[in-house]
């Protein structure tokens, strides 16, 4: 038998698990990322949590034959990661070359946005399309763009950074150093600052109720619940932000033209809410032939979609 | 010998050439079109017209392996046109039916802008890149995206419709049905417009002058001859035309990161003047890292990039 590790770092927590030949995961575990001890503290301590993990399975070290690893920032060759920004690593930080190093194993590296459509597409939401495009959208907003069946990388490992796409250039300062991004508006922390944006002109509402008048206790969650429940105040700041990602996922389908868009991460578990919205303003935004077969759903692993993602870039699918 | 027949059909003319197995153009010609006799006839004028020029060039019929052809319109699995708007013919048009049925041949179908972005790419500009965007600029604006080699179609047939995306909701009326298409700033159509109503607001400059006071007389290359002379009112209207370019291929660079932008057509024949005013507004649009080691040129095929790329669906290459 022959087993695949598949490791989703982020920026507080790892994400380890050991999966069959068939994308399955036999066994999951979970550490402190620590970065500031150094990235040889760090990957000592998840190949030791991944020894550990496979004792527990009684799956032999030598039988588990690459590991995946899937890690925010670009990533050039599956091999280095350009900008390491939510690390304290350095940029051009050689993941897969240290990897190697520590466990002894063939290691491939990859964005974890483009990891988390990997696994979305072959094993979950997207399983069977060959054109996906997987959205998530929590702190920040990205894409992970699979054409015919592959990752789009880009010549320097920056293909779908679709939340750095410009929608209003009087709009914002975005963390990326350009202003008015999609992912000022499409994030968890876009529509939390919107919401505190209009509570602090109109008090008078269920949202200002609900956080006991702290707008630093303010959470997209908020918003979307009372949006749900037909309160017209949240109810225009999602429908403000639908809009908003109606007009990136436009322009998302009249450059890529794909047969299914995958929402997830934290903000999309609000759910259908969030792609009535969108449906609703596409049609000012994309050409009608994009939209003729297109299927929007959300996806469907979770935080599993990391594990499976960065494994399979090791395994033979 | 084997060789191979690359055809343009364009809504006023079709060029045709006969290649050799290297892609190299052994001879052309170049018919009407005449949509409105129907597409049986242009087709069979078109075979007609083919099998004179391989008597010229004494290479048998027999000979003829296989015929590209390129067309405006989404295409969707190298044989049927989904919306053949240029043409007095039906939507869904069957294309590879009729002309195999025409010449007895295997045939392939491909959009005409991804067909001259294939073109470029392995014969011309983009020779050696394996991620490219070429940019046609003449009355509309298209982007023929190559990936890994391959043009990349989209589910149907629509991907590369960048001259749709929407960079101002506010804007003109576009052509197809949306508002505020790049296509209506980033044209020469667009920039026609967009001199026309400066010079309804302002007479006294040299390209009032140039064209005689007369408005309809009015062409892009006016305005981009005089702007490259120093004259500070077209200098505005191209400069206004570069930022609306930049916030255009800003979104190509943050969500497909290509190592090279071909921009070609009629428009892009003004040459540095256009690749300069992009690069001045670029970083206020794309990420750093996507400008890293990116590269502006211009097509070098000029009207033989149809023929060689609609040859190069049928080749080997």
């Amino acid at each position: 038998m022959n087993y695949f590790v598949g490791i989703d770092i982020g920026g507080t927590n790892v994400e380890i698990g050991i999966l069959n030949a068939q994308g399955d995961i036999l066994g999951k575990e979970s550490i402190k990322t620590e970065s500031k001890k150094g990235a040889e503290d760090t990957f000592n301590r998840i190949w030791n949590k991944t020894k550990e993990l496979a004792e527990k399975l009684k799956i032999k070290v030598e039988d588990i034959e690459a590991i995946g690893l899937g890690i925010p920032g670009p990533v050039v060759n599956n091999s280095v990661v350009k900008i390491a920004a939510n690390f304290s690593w350095n940029n051009d930080f050689p993941a897969k070359d240290l990897m190697e190093k520590v466990t002894g194993k063939p290691v491939k590296v990859g964005n974890d946005v483009k990891v988390i459509a990997l696994g979305e597409t072959l094993f979950g939401a997207g399983k069977g399309y060959k054109n996906s495009i997987t959205i998530p959208i929590g702190t920040g907003i990205a894409a992970g763009i699979i054409i015919d069946g592959k990752i789009l990388e880009g010549a320097g490992g920056a293909a779908g950074e679709f939340g750095h796409v410009v929608v209003n250039k009087e709009g914002y300062k975005c963390g990326c150093g350009l202003t008015g991004c999609l992912e000022t508006y499409c994030s968890a922390t876009g529509i939390v600052r919107e919401g505190r944006r209009r509570l602090e002109l109109d008090k008078n509402n269920a949202l200002y109720e609900v956080i006991g008048g702290d707008l630093e206790k303010l959470e997209a969650k908020h918003i979307f619940d009372l949006a749900k429940k037909g309160d017209k105040f949240s109810s225009e700041i999602v429908d403000f932000f639908c809009e908003k990602l109606a007009e990136g996922v436009g322009m998302l389908l009249n450059i890529i033209n794909p047969e299914i868009i995958i929402f997830t991460g934290g903000v999309a578990r609000a759910g259908e809410i969030i792609t009535d919205g969108v449906k609703k303003y596409l049609p000012k935004y994309a050409l009608g032939m994009t939209m003729e077969n297109l299927i929007f759903t959300f996806g469907k692993l979770e935080e599993e979609a990391g594990i499976k993602g960065a494994a399979a870039l090791v395994m033979n699918k």
